[in-house]
């Protein structure tokens, strides 16, 4: 068997068939699915089922990290983006590009995680590709994932649907992941015991939004973090977000490092989290449902959506613990790169 | 406007946002459902329509030649995926993975080739996701689509299919892709006039099959070439497949390129370009449909289809123009990579 990637891995050959057989068959045994043929071929949707499709690419480093690895965080990461809409997540792509001399052992490893993590979701890797590209000009591997879904009659998610007097809620601490690239890319101790929160979050959805029927949105506060998110929401529904501070769940370790490096956590990066917002009277009962689900243990209800004032356009406030009130901007520029 | 690509265009924030306004909805204009959440929700299939689901990453260098560009790669090489199950292209997401420092300006030409390829083939681009990787780890821009089609009631295509007696069939000329890449990298002069046949052969594809109902399958012969794929096809189904040598259309321009360097024009990669096996007695209306589509002027019936020895396996034979017959091998390790 071959050590490490080579450029005839992925030129269409004997090779690229080896690496095939012998690494992804291997880690995807039992998904039926894949047959050879360049489309994969699903089950029809059943009637009235609307499709959700989303993609996302990978290219974070380190590439094996406390709490997860690219391969967790790519089957997570679509499984969440699909699931957002309110949609079941059914089906995974998977492409893969490889540097030259990146280590066959490793990516044995990525593919044993995703094929665990894609057995958690519930969902199938059914089609795949895989490139190689020289040396240097690549980072070992970057891997994209992209997401079918389908989405029963009647449901309707998205930030264009919240409105004012709505609840906001997170399902749990806020910047773990980012901090624990971090730590793990700079040789930081100082979040011992930290780890990625990279998480399948499809069923905790489904629960809340049996528990809670107007929901109006799920989003995922990956790059950018919470402040992102709920710019991003207010922007497409034309509201106010108030947040208040004191009720954000964020871990000491993490607020730690966030001070000493001048980081605002509530602009690092998740993997495990969903921003959610809720009509009023149905925020207990999301709250309870988040907090019934191992990956919601700490959920909280986090702030509120307003009205916006028609001069100034939709803004995120910060009520802080001492009592004021600031702008929660947008990150501008970057914080820090290739978190996922 | 930023001229070149920086790592706060892949970070989550105002910076994201910017590039993904400026460049990616400027270019895509008019593809409705991209609303800004993380799922684009698309329409309920017809009652029984299946899915077929397809990815392909695109790695190619250089990134602009003859005939198209690597966004014109990815948008074609995509659909044709699809569309070799007999389904109906429907919906595209694309996956950026930019290096900092790439030109803003090279990234507008390849989304708007992107779009404009879309529109012929008839396709929606709804779904896509950036990410920025630091300088030298990654080589410009690569690019994943992947794919989602409708497949009517009744369509089973697929290697598999293929029994004793099918013709195969090309649609064009073979090698022309690949002999453009490699004269373009190394400046060679000897392929002038050429072009890569990058092009979306779904509605080809549909025309065949509305002549030829017994197509048994479609498969393009990318990396590793008809050999490649015929070896495929012939593993898949159990058989023997024979190909006339002196039937299988070269420009002379390629094959001048591959005797001075030593290329099967068998295994050198195709992008526009489909083999395409059929039931014998239609395989004279698959050849007249394929013909009549601007894709398939150059179309021709290469071989045949026949019962595998059983002590020897499935393998696919050359009939020179000799008369003598060979073995026609898979590629072996890689001729030329980065072709796509």
């Amino acid at each position: 068997m071959d050590t490490t990637v080579m450029l005839g891995h992925g030129s269409g050959g004997t090779m690229m068939k080896r690496i095939i057989d012998d690494v992804f068959f291997a880690a995807y045994a039992g998904e039926e699915l894949l047959r050879g043929d360049d489309a994969a071929v699903l089950p029809a949707p059943a009637p009235g089922e609307r499709l959700a499709f989303s993609t996302d690419s990978f290219v974070v480093t380190p590439h094996f990290f406390p709490g997860g690895d690219i391969g967790r965080l790519a089957v997570c990461g679509t499984v969440n983006d699909v699931a957002t809409s309110g949609a079941t997540p059914r089906y995974l792509s998977v492409g893969f590009v490889l540097e030259e001399g990146f280590p066959i052992e490793d990516l044995k490893r990525i593919c044993a995680s995703m094929a665990e993590c894609a057995r958690e979701a519930g969902v199938a890797l059914v089609t795949g590709d895989t490139k190689v590209v020289n040396r240097g000009h690549g980072d070992g591997v970057f891997i994209n994932t992209s997401g079918v879904g389908t989405l029963a009659p009647g449901v309707e998610l998205g930030g264009a649907q919240c409105r004012p007097g709505d609840k906001v809620l997170v399902t749990g601490t806020l910047g773990d992941h980012g901090i624990t690239i971090m730590s793990c890319r700079e040789s930081l101790s100082f979040s011992s015991g930290l780890e990625s929160d990279a998480a399948p979050l499809n069923h905790l959805i489904a629960e809340v939004l049996a528990a809670a029927p107007h929901t109006r949105c799920f989003r995922d506060p990956t790059r950018g973090g919470l402040a992102s998110t709920l710019n991003e929401l207010a922007s497409q529904s034309g509201t106010d977000i108030t947040v208040e501070e004191d009720a954000v769940p964020v871990k000491p370790a993490v607020l730690g490092a966030c001070e000493m490096l001048g980081y605002d956590p509530l602009q690092v990066a998740n993997e495990g989290k969903m921003v959610c917002v809720v009509a009023p009277d149905e925020a207990d009962a999301a709250l309870a449902a988040m907090r019934a689900n191992r990956y919601g243990a700490d959920a909280a209800i986090i702030g509120e959506v307003a009205s916006a004032q028609p001069e100034r356009g939709p803004k995120v406030f910060l009520r802080t613990a001492f009592g004021g009130t600031r702008i929660l901007d947008m990150l501008v520029g970057e914080q820090l790169p290739r978190i996922c």
